[in-house]
């Protein structure tokens, strides 16, 4: 018998993927800028990672070939990439031999307002916490309801990102940023060996400070090394780095390693 | 600039819709016999459940007539329903406006050996572990990873279903069923305000166990609470009970309240 779309029939296509089913699959969203993709070896290492943790197989040439091409046709905007496990209606197991499905979307380049990047922007503090799964930890997967009820958290634009706490309420990330802090000249950031997704803005800083001589820990923090931090910065592959000025009744002011790792930051994306 | 699929160009179908993007969306999977799509109300009420707590809107009105036209049509099967956000590219933001989508999809009905619900089955000890997300327990959501991962970690045929614990190693559910404990008469089963789906028919056999007369208890059970259990058995609005006789070195033989419950759904379901 023939599916069914708002009671109408619809013709075979994506319906039975099981990325629809139970979110079986990763994404990545790609800047594109005058034609090349942005950071494309760290999005495809990351989805590699993935793969091989939900054990999706993978074929990265054939990937850096597709995105590529997609890339190069769009020029300027942002390329979201979704890999799933392909179809399979009833039953959760996975199967053997999977076909995978390889999305490629377009869309413009965000209009963040610039004023996020030199002002700083206020963080709105989400009540929705995410849950601990170390299986999953780290990985830019398609199961993220948790992301949507956060951002369904407030509508005001005096937010630019929200703060997601733990089950434990350690600050872990960004509703779509990751973060970082810096205490006496030491770059911080929440360890996602239990929960958060890690961004390849993230992956590029850590390796960026390590060549400017700027010492990194990567270890779960607590609310108060976030309160008590010297600077507090957000990033993520599309904006960059967003300073924080605000958070609950923590105040701070754009300090000089945010305006450093900036500099840093806006060279190799720019 | 138009989508891509495998390599290929797409025209606009469900992939941008947020239930891929995201999980952004419901399900349920609905036995039809006979023309009828069987617990029709119990499924609908869960569903409306969940846009509820997920804040997707929904008209059951709509829904309860399509799924009855689809039935009839289908006329013996397994009707999936799944119900999504719908559209949305770039951004967790949930729209203001959303154009939910509903899908439809038919199966044949499973082929379980007779045998599962007759002699009882052995229960896989998984080692996947449900994370703890009290904003999303109960619901039937397309965020399904770990379930997949579970029914991922064993191919055996001589485990028909497989228990997963929580964080704390409680026991919750099966990775498809419900779990259910009979200790000196009386029916226990995980609460699931903090994991678990809370299935269709796990509430039915509350109902019909209050109605015979037969004490249930629902609240949060140790590993040790199963292990002395007098009677252990599943469920699931496919294939009715299945009693467990094996779990890890634990065994049990089908006792008289479950032979006595599955007489009770087996008069309901057929």
């Amino acid at each position: 018998m023939q599916d069914w779309l708002n009671g109408q029939p619809l013709d075979p296509g994506l319906q039975r993927d099981r990325g629809l089913a139970y979110g079986d699959g990763l994404f990545e969203t790609i800047a594109v800028r005058r034609g090349q993709p942005r950071l494309l070896d760290r999005h495809l290492q990351r989805l590699a990672t993935g793969c091989q943790r939900l054990r999706i197989p993978c074929d990265l040439a054939q990937l850096e070939v597709e995105v590529r091409a997609y890339a190069a046709l769009l020029g300027e905007g942002v390329a979201k990439l979704l890999y799933t496990r392909g179809d399979g209606l009833r039953g959760y197991a996975p199967p053997a031999e999977p076909e995978v499905r390889r999305l490629l979307l377009a869309s413009p380049t965000p209009a963040y307002p610039p004023a996020h990047a030199i002002e700083g922007i206020a963080l709105y503090p989400c009540a929705t916490r995410l849950a601990t799964q170390p299986l999953l930890a780290g990985l830019k997967h398609m199961n993220r309801l948790e992301q949507v009820l956060a951002r369904g958290e407030w509508t005001s634009t005096d937010y630019a990102e929200g703060l997601m706490l733990d089950q434990d309420g350690r600050p872990i990330e960004g509703v779509f940023s990751n973060l970082f802090l810096v205490c006496a000249g030491r770059l911080q950031t929440p360890a996602l060996d239990r929960c958060g997704v890690a961004g390849v803005l993230r992956g590029l800083l850590l390796d960026l400070a390590a060549q400017a001589g700027i010492q990194s820990e990567v270890r779960p923090l607590a609310l108060d090394d976030l309160l008590g931090a010297d600077e507090v910065f957000l990033c993520n592959s599309q904006y960059g780095i967003w300073p924080v000025r605000r958070y609950a009744a923590a105040n701070w002011s754009v300090g000089p390693v945010t305006r450093k790792l900036q500099g840093s930051i806006n060279e190799i994306l720019e």
